[in-house]
C-alpha cells in the first residue's frame, strides 16, 4: 500500500448521503490517510437530501487507490450505464487492495463487471437486482468475499467502514475509531430490517418503494443488455 | 407547528460531520419537511473530515424552527464564546417546539443558558463539562427532558433522529424512516462506549484527547465567566 493510505468515495448526482458520510467519518478518523471525494467534475454535487457533496477531485486527476469505495442511492440507476464510471472502476480495480461498496453502490459494481462470482450486499430493496451481474446475494450486513466487501443498506456504511479498518490496519485501530465515535447504537426500535419491521410498517415502505424498484430493475436490464 | 415542519441544524467550521449528516439523513425522510442548514454566510463551511457542508440559509434568514439542532465536534469551543450564535439560539428557543442537540452540540445550548436546571446528554469525553452550565449529565444515549433532546457522542445522532421523529409524528414515521435506513446495527466489536471498550483501548483513547478535553474546559470557563 501507498503511504498515507488512499481512500477514495464516489460521489454522484442522488448519492445517499448517508452511505457515504458515515464510512468518510470512519475512514477520516484513521491518522494516515488521504480520503478523496470523486467524480466527473469538483462542483458540487446534490445528494438525496439537503447536504450538497463538494468532490474533491475528479475520476482523471484520482491517483490509484488502496480502496475504492461506491456508495448508494437513486443515483447509482443511471451510474450502471455510465461508461465513464464504470471504467473509472475497472481501471481503479487492477491495483486496488479493496474495491467496495454500500448500499445499492454494488450495483455499479455489478455493471462495471467486477462482481461476477462474488457474494454481496445492498439495500434488502435491491437484492433482485444483484444476480443479473453474476453475483450471489448475502443478507449479510457486511459481505466480505475475497477483496470485495460491500455492506448493506445506508447505515451498514457504518458497520462496514469499521470492518475495513479492522482489515487494512487492525481491529484495535477499529475500537479505537468505534469508541470516539461512540458507536454503542440503540435504535429506539426494531424497524431496521425487512425481518423485524412490523408488517405494517413493511407493508407501507414496499408499497412506497415499488415504483424506484420497477425503475431500477429496468436500468439493470439495460446494463446488462449492453454488457459484454 | 408551521407546515411543513422546519427543521434546523447549524453548521460550523469543524462541526463533527456525522453529528449532523446522519440526523439530515432521518430528518429529510419525513414527507412534508424543510431541513435547513443554518451558520453566517452560505459559502460551503469545512467540517472535521474531507467532507464540506454547504449552509442553505443564514442565521438572519433563518425563519422560526420546530426544531433546532447543535451538531458538536472540535468547533464547538469557539461556539460557546461566540455571542452572535447563542444568541440566535435563545431568539428560536422562544418559538421553538424542541431545542436539541448531538455530541458535545449541548454544551452550545448550555453556554445559552439553555440547559439550566435540565438533564443532558453529551460526548463521554465531555461530560464534565455540562454542570458548568447548571446541566445535570445524563449517560443515555437520548435524553428527553421536557423539550429539551440530547443525544450522545457522534453516532448517537441517529438514535437521537428516530426518537424525535417518533416525538414530532408517530412511531410508525420512525420505524419507516428506519427501515428505509436498513438500521439494524451490527457493530462489527463491543468497544462503542467507555463502559464496554478493552481497557487499553481506552486509555490510549483518553492519552489522545486530553489535549482537547483541556482546552474545552477553557472554553466552558471562559464562557461561563462571560456569561451574566
Amino acid at each position: 500500500m501507498s503511504n498515507p493510505l488512499q481512500i477514495g468515495l464516489l460521489v454522484f448526482p442522488h448519492v445517499t448521503q448517508l452511505d457515504l458520510t458515515g464510512p468518510a467519518q470512519v475512514f477520516s478518523s484513521l491518522p494516515d490517510v488521504a480520503v478523496h471525494l470523486i467524480w466527473k467534475r469538483i462542483e458540487a454535487v446534490p445528494s438525496d437530501s439537503v447536504i450538497a457533496l463538494t468532490p474533491t477531485t475528479t475520476m482523471a486527476d484520482c491517483p490509484q487507490l488502496d480502496v475504492i469505495c461506491v456508495p448508494g442511492g437513486f443515483g447509482t440507476d443511471e451510474l450502471m450505464l455510465d461508461e465513464e464510471v464504470l471504467e473509472f472502476l475497472r481501471k481503479q480495480e487492477k491495483g486496488a487492495k479493496y474495491v467496495t461498496s454500500v448500499c445499492t453502490g454494488s450495483l455499479v459494481l455489478g455493471a462495471a463487471g467486477l462482481l461476477k462470482g462474488y457474494e454481496a450486499a445492498t439495500h434488502w430493496t435491491a437484492v433482485d437486482a444483484l444476480p443479473f451481474f453474476g453475483a450471489s446475494v448475502s443478507r449479510q450486513r457486511v459481505c466480505v468475499d475475497r477483496n470485495r466487501i460491500t455492506g448493506g443498506g445506508i447505515t451498514a456504511g457504518i458497520d462496514f467502514a469499521l470492518t475495513l479498518v479492522s482489515m487494512l490496519i487492525n481491529r484495535q485501530a477499529a475500537e479505537m475509531i468505534q469508541l470516539r465515535m461512540e458507536y454503542n447504537p440503540a435504535p429506539p426500535f426494531n424497524a431496521g430490517s425487512p425481518e423485524t419491521a412490523p408488517a405494517e410498517v413493511l407493508a407501507a415502505m414496499k408499497e412506497r418503494v415499488a415504483p424506484a424498484q420497477a425503475r431500477r430493475l429496468e436500468f439493470v436490464r439495460r446494463a446488462v443488455g449492453t454488457s459484454i
